[in-house]
């Protein structure tokens, strides 16, 4: 992000229809063109599968709809508390207590208007201007936008599918610098859907202690996971901090409700954060909430979970017999992570060709980081397997 | 903001426990701390008026309410474009044509969760690290701390009462220095509740213009006000910015809806942003806010001004009978922003003694600005009518 504006050039900016310069480097999602133009040729009669979409395909479960709409009927349209309803924050520690055996007192935890609006409090937190943080390349990309928002800067450490698109602590030596503040990661990761199994999460808790570099992870897909552990960082460092969501899972997308878990000492400031940036979650949805940790709900999004799992499996075994390259292991989220190397080695024409041309929308590499995102491309499989079926068939057409 | 950080503090910090030390200027809400220790009271068993809360007493309209739960019945959970629903859009869009005579393209308008979504995001559109941005003292604490959290300094213009709370362009001037970008106000204004008129406005339009200085009016309690001209600054000036809310006038807190209006050149960028800051504001809320336009909504919405209207008749009355200096008009919002220097030179200590003594409710000056804050304070006239008279009744036997 360029600092050297001239006062006199950031003057004229906003009067002269220029926005800031600054920001000429916090991209727009490729997704988002690909998206428009999958729509433009569905307006012109096509039929497109659409394997590009970061969104569950199924709508909200039931119980949390139903709890929705109590809390209409109830007149509960408020303010909450800038921190969330003390119930739903309960809940939240109790889940950690019944899937991690953790004790996360619920002042620890503040419910966010998705976990958008967690990463954005806690970048505000945690990272000043001229900062360097560490993140992965790929990664999801608004972390790297949140991070130049600070006027600070993302510092790629490019990962590889050998080591399952996660890095090493000496992987994060390499690219750190004395500007360098923290680590953010994720696990599971988007777009590769691999994790940091307890023994990687402990090397990358120890050397950030011993660096005195601050630790985030991202566990929003935390849930749709198809290994039998998946451990919170919070299992290895009580002073990291998480973001995490109601939109994968849960399948609350579209109410914008997430968390983040921060230590005993950033409890104030994080408060204050969020009474200036939100003032609370919505009402509503935290209500709604409540219902996703009854065991009636658990159930419906337990079996969504196993219906990603077959259409994960489905997807590896045609994908990689069609000849991509996909991760060892995709242990958790609702992506594939493909190398098109063998098909093209520039993956924006080689996804807008399979969309012009087959009707099947992917998202290049290139919105997830520069190394080797140019023969890389995101497959969702957030769409039913009988569309997956259309797209594969299709692919098999198109590289036959 | 404090900006000299050392390497080696800044380090520390996260890992230490301590949250940055660039954020120790941005402050809570006193208004917390007085609900914090009215609940306190309240618990003990005593009946407090509460005249310190910034939310209509209203719970959502039933129209809206009803659109709310036929969305969730709908099934219409998921992400909305990250400006918003079209059909949105294009409601604002005819309220600016019905209201103010102006043609605002739909493409102008962004949904964002919440008023605080939107300044939030017009505060990375506009402000750079150590821009520095003209806004009146008085003014709502957010304003401040949102230009704090950019690195950028807020240039307080203390406006007085006999200029209704409101700045010239020669108190602007008076403040102005080479790194102003931009100047920020709100009409109606929180606390005062006095207003900017066309004439005001144009000055102020005129005078940003020459100095190539972007203009933003926080205009959300627009609908909320008692005369019978209100203009937008976008009659005056269609490169100016606005922040306005589905919370005040609309009644929707607790759903987390605002919008914003950017000039034409500014739109693609506005969208990146916030495609990364929230993804896009609630779609339930979104959906439930297109019956916020209805006729019958809009009878229940006006009937409720006029409620605030009698309310507003009957603080200022009582108020000024009991020796309170109050604004020479509230044309809008629902505050009464009194001086209280008949009484006390320490408002803190006066909304204090008030609180535990007599069980009024209510926010001192201090934290909407600095100049001569220390003698005023802040009633909402957010509670029945029964409720202000136990008010009234309660200081003047606090005053006699």
């Amino acid at each position: 992000m360029t600092q050297e504006l001239s006062t006199q050039e950031n003057v004229a900016e906003t009067r002269s229809g220029q926005p800031r310069a600054a920001l000429a480097s916090v991209t727009p999602f490729r997704v988002m063109s690909v998206m428009q133009r999958a729509h433009e040729l569905e307006c012109a009669g096509n039929q497109i599968v659409h394997l590009e979409v970061g969104e569950p395909d199924f709508s909200t479960a039931q119980p949390i709809v139903e709890a929705g709409k109590a809390a209409l009927d109830a007149g509960l349209t408020q303010y909450t508390a800038a921190t969330g309803l003390a119930a739903l924050r309960g809940k939240i520690s109790e889940r950690y207590r019944l899937q991690h055996g953790l004790e996360i007192s619920p002042e620890r935890i503040l419910i966010t208007p998705g976990a958008s609006g967690g990463l954005l409090l806690l970048a505000h937190l945690l990272v000043g201007q001229g900062d360097g943080i560490l993140i992965t390349d790929p990664a999801y990309p608004c972390v790297r936008n949140f991070i130049k928002l600070r006027d600070a800067s993302p510092q790629l450490v490019p990962v590889v599918r050998a080591a399952s698109y996660q890095p090493s602590v000496e992987d994060l030596m390499a690219q750190r610098t004395d500007a360098t503040r923290g680590v953010w990661l994720a696990s599971p990761n988007n777009p590769t859907g691999t994790i940091l199994d307890r023994s990687q999460l402990s090397a990358l808790s120890a050397w950030t202690r011993r660096e005195g570099l601050h630790l985030l992870v991202d566990e929003i897909y935390h849930g749709l996971h198809f290994v039998d552990d998946l451990p919170s960082v919070l299992e290895v460092d009580d002073s990291a901090f998480v973001v995490n969501s109601f939109s994968k899972y849960f399948g609350m997308t579209g109410w914008r409700l997430g968390w983040i878990v921060v230590p005993e000492a950033f409890i104030d400031t994080a408060r204050t954060l969020a009474q200036n940036m939100y003032i609370s979650a919505s009402s509503i949805a935290q209500h709604a909430a409540l219902a996703a940790f009854e065991p009636e709900t658990q159930v419906i999004l337990d079996s969504r979970r196993e219906e990603f799992r077959r259409r994960r499996d489905y997807m590896v075994e045609e994908l990689t017999a069609l000849g991509f390259v996909l991760p060892q292991e995709i242990a958790g989220a609702f992506y594939v992570y493909a190398d098109c190397s063998k098909f093209s080695d520039d993956s924006e024409a080689f996804c807008k060709r399979m969309l012009e041309e087959y009707g099947v929308a992917m998202t290049p590499g290139t919105d997830f980081g520069d190394a080797s995102a140019r023969t890389m491309l995101r497959l969702s499989f957030t769409t039913s397997m009988a569309q997956l079926q259309i797209a594969i068939a299709r692919l098999r057409a198109a590289l036959a």
